[in-house]
């Protein structure tokens, strides 16, 4: 048996999110296992991923990981892997990792990035990728308000109460910024992990700044009230992309 | 009776083209007729572009004329139609125009744009509006081929067996150029008329270039055959958008 470790990317766009549900065939962890089970003759395959995306989410870096007995080599993995899968998965790296490594539990830092098209037209081919605003936006107070975002706080208020994870909302944010590139305006959040919802919510009260709807300093006022309604609303699904995963003892 | 024009955007992916036809009900022309017919409560409405695209051909500046005895202004055309018409087909202007404007016989000019994606792997999120490239290439072959497409010439070798159109082959392409634009190359094809299939095989013998297959010198070679045997093999539909139609005494 060994450990094989890959690097996704994938448009989230015809997809009810990365995890296997009951009610949906369709998934991205459900055509990468139906994949693995094809090269493995039928044997049921299960991967475990660094974790979940939403419907619509994308991944420029999703990892996952997966145990075979067929002793391929890494380049054969992806060329097999990659001629199972449709065209809106893409495998872009293999490893053989050690077979204590575990791509849930060992992550040390993810990276979300969030796209927001801020013109007064939609545009066609940035539909499925980009959250359109229309609105002015002041961008120096969203980049004000991003830097009340970094550090390590309670992040209650900017996670969906929906979440199953009881306890532990502490998460600790390295880099929160905005950029304008273009048209667009690139969102980075880099942290140690991300409640369930947390970037789209963090980005739908950024935008609200951005509008004069609320201030840079409400930030860590919505922080101290750990209270999901004080903050803004989710901002759309396909602005959103699993940017990168980085693993501990890595690099 | 008013004529009103449009201009629309369309990412053509999921759309067996332009033009309406008896064994697909998934053309652009299609969705635009059926929005107009229900603005018109139920009265059978045409329309005329200026040219059809293939199946997965785009459009940024598609332009498209139709009757209407509504009398809107025009800024609740736009907004009227956008409402009935789907996420992938965008109006992105309209304006009234005189009852002897004509969306296809009055063109002056048409601007076709190719985008080659040129990395190693590919990219899921350009998997739609580009064409894929893996090779290294040669772009400064390819800018010097693209030199002798420039000015009148017969392009019978660079149109598709298939077109029904008979007699003149003679186009003037004022401008036919390449240029790199990060991972990607951006052709620009300018001219007062395009043959059926005409910018997809200019580019696919552009990449034979590229790729040192074809020399840039053999482009007069091609041309003087007059036919399309000589000439490269049609590049995807995908990577092919058509960007902006101009018309006579426009500006």
């Amino acid at each position: 048996m060994e450990r094989v470790c890959c690097v996704v990317q994938y448009d989230g766009t015809n997809y009810s999110g990365f995890q296997i549900q009951s009610n949906s065939n369709r998934t991205i962890q459900e055509k990468i296992e139906k994949a693995l089970t094809k090269m493995h003759k039928g044997k049921p395959m299960k991967i475990i991923a660094s974790g979940r995306t939403d419907a619509g989410v994308h991944a420029y870096g999703q990892v996952f990981h997966f145990d075979s007995d067929l002793y391929i080599p890494e380049y054969n993995w992806k060329k097999g892997l990659q001629t199972l899968l449709p065209s809106d998965i893409q495998i872009v790296e293999v490893h053989k990792v050690s077979m204590d490594f575990h791509a849930r539990y060992d992550t040390s830092q993810k990276e979300y990035r969030y796209r927001v098209l801020n013109t007064k037209d939609k545009d066609v081919f940035r539909r499925n990728v980009t959250y359109h605003v229309p609105y002015d936006l002041n961008i120096g107070k969203i980049k004000e308000a991003c830097k009340y975002i970094e550090g390590t706080h309670d992040f209650t208020s900017f996670s969906s109460t929906k979440t199953r994870v009881r306890g532990e909302r502490v998460r600790t944010v390295y880099e929160a910024t905005c950029e304008i590139q273009g048209d667009e305006l690139l969102f980075i959040f880099r942290g140690d992990g991300f409640l369930y919802n947390m970037v789209r919510i963090l980005v739908g009260t950024l935008i609200q700044v951005g509008r004069g709807r609320r201030e840079p300093e409400d930030i860590p006022v919505i922080m101290e009230a750990k209270e999901r309604t004080k903050a803004g609303v989710t901002a759309p699904a396909q602005g959103l992309f699993l940017w990168k995963v980085d693993y501990k003892g890595q690099g």
